[in-house]
């Protein structure tokens, strides 16, 4: 599957993925752009059924978790770059925010280069976003140490369904050029149409009783007051885990 | 190029690169998984000399930003999505880090899939990490309105290079089974036993004059003294933007 035609596959044949070929995926991709070339990040392969048990709650029981035969985690890391540093004698300040965003974007490229090798292969791919939402439970099943956090989630396997891709919002949305150019309330309706057009969205409307598929996302699926606990319990799992000193 | 074969490109070929294909691979790049598929994130694309010119000191003066015809401004986005919601009566909560994450988890991944599709199209990219090191400077130069925020810069050219690949970790540093293992001190020895033996490295530990390359990073590249006060300033920068409320 290239770029251009991917999808989202959630359901998964029985048949296994081999680790041989995941890591010849995962080396390709650490080819990825890295800050300093530090490759601030690791991954945690998952294929052991109590453990994905462990993880799939944590996951808000998104079935793939336990469907897909490999789940992978990928985690912003400064632990293993501190302790070369350490066992240098050398003075590692990378206990701080700014030291977590390198990381974390190191991960994400590195995450999102191995999601495309994945696809070119063949395999189907779910992102779960779910991982920065319960950290401290995903960091104490897996036991990563100070200076570790998990930012993603793939899971992955062979597909077994071939879906529609989903709708995306025109280029000019957002494209700008040469600085940002604020949206009138006309071009956002006009953005927008072709998503609140959709039967499945209008539908989400109807079954959720709102009044349009806007406060579908604000009052169901991305409350305030989840998006707010949740952000405190992200910052609380940053702190412990020493990125914020 | 090819992920397994991809390095970074400093230097670029005078000649352009057409707006139509920068459009075409970023409506493609868009493919990227994204949270409950809200794309949340804008481009900011800068031909412009004089806003070159602008944008150069923010990244330290790094020579590709003025070299590149392009450079891609790749901001984490909320504004556009909250103005919906408010255009719809819908109460967007999403002034919290949490969201933040999110919308920078979004950007990071078309980003990368903007970078991949780019070099398969023969262009080279640099990715400057520094544009989380002084948010704020873009975020006025750019006229980024509150709940967008700057995360990645790509500079995209014709490559007028083509460099030795850098070095790699090996896998087994990165790649953990089940549960994250810890690193014995005879194991991070041998992982960085090749970035320490490459000449270039070499090279910077003498004329830094430090005792190792650890130290390299430490004192001279990546200080913890500058790291703290750059995450001082991005979290300033995060709240101004409306992102910690």
């Amino acid at each position: 599957m290239e770029i251009k035609d991917r999808r989202t596959i959630r359901r998964y044949k029985a048949e296994d993925v081999p680790q041989t070929l995941i890591d010849r995926l995962l080396g390709e991709a650490a080819r990825a752009a890295t800050m300093g070339n530090m490759q601030l990040y690791s991954v945690v392969v998952t294929r052991d059924e109590e453990l994905k048990r462990g993880l799939a709650p944590l996951h808000f029981n998104q079935p793939m978790v336990m469907a897909a035969p490999v789940v992978l985690t990928f985690c912003a890391d400064f632990h293993r770059f501190t302790q070369w540093c350490q066992q240098r004698d050398a003075d590692a300040g990378y206990d701080n925010f700014l030291s977590f965003i390198n990381a974390a974007s190191d991960t994400l490229l590195f995450t999102e280069n191995f999601t495309t090798l994945a696809e070119a292969e063949g395999l189907g791919t779910c992102y779960l976003g779910t991982t920065v939402y319960q950290p401290q439970g995903i960091i104490d099943l897996l036991k990563l140490p100070k200076l570790v956090f998990p930012i993603a989630t793939i899971t992955v396997g062979w597909p077994d369904e071939m879906p529609e891709q989903t709708d995306r919002l025109p280029l000019e949305s957002f494209v700008h050029h040469d600085t940002y150019h604020d949206y009138s309330a006309e071009a956002i309706d006009r953005f927008y149409t072709l998503k609140e057009s959709l039967p499945e969205n209008q539908h989400f409307v109807e079954v959720n009783q709102k009044q349009n598929l806007a406060q579908v996302f604000t009052d169901c699926r991305y409350t305030r007051r989840d998006n707010e606990a949740l952000s405190e319990g992200m910052m609380n799992a940053l702190k412990k885990q020493g990125f914020l000193k």
